[in-house]
């Protein structure tokens, strides 16, 4: 079990993360990414991809050509899955590769 | 402009590709794929997307964890994109990858 974190964590954690867009419905993040074909945009699902393993928590996401959809939950945070740290980590991961 | 698959066409790629399922309202074909772990996954998204990319013809997909769903369309066939051959020729590569 993973800690969820409460609504001041959050909004602690959002506010440095200003390219995602929070989801209350899902307590999950999103945010999406458009690159230059779809080489670039596999290059980087795949560096997001070895990092996920190496942190065990990985992301949900979408491809199609250039564009990759990425939402971040953990599923087993709260009763029904919600934001954990590990997001938050993650999401800041995902920035860095950009 | 690529050439979409009559239903004669359709029909014929189709029998060969029973592990896919036909969306009529997309003139699309969809697969859902499940590994043993998100790095098996994500191994077979790399031999697919290596392969898509050598044949500038690219797959939809979502990907959690050990889960890939596909879905194949040519965004250029027809006046609002539809099935064409080089969908059923992808469909065929992926299924040979697993």
């Amino acid at each position: 079990m993973v800690a969820q974190l409460n609504e001041t964590e959050r909004d602690a954690a959002l506010k440095e993360l200003s390219d995602w867009k929070y989801d209350p419905g899902r307590d999950a993040i999103s945010r999406k990414f458009k690159f230059g074909d779809f080489a670039q945009a596999f290059a980087f699902m795949t560096r997001v991809a070895i990092h996920a393993e190496k942190a065990d928590h990985h992301p949900e996401w979408f491809n199609v050509y250039n564009k990759v959809d990425v939402a971040l939950t953990t599923h087993d945070a709260g009763d029904n899955g919600g934001l954990s740290q590990r997001d938050i980590d993650l999401a800041k991961k995902i920035d860095s590769f950009v």
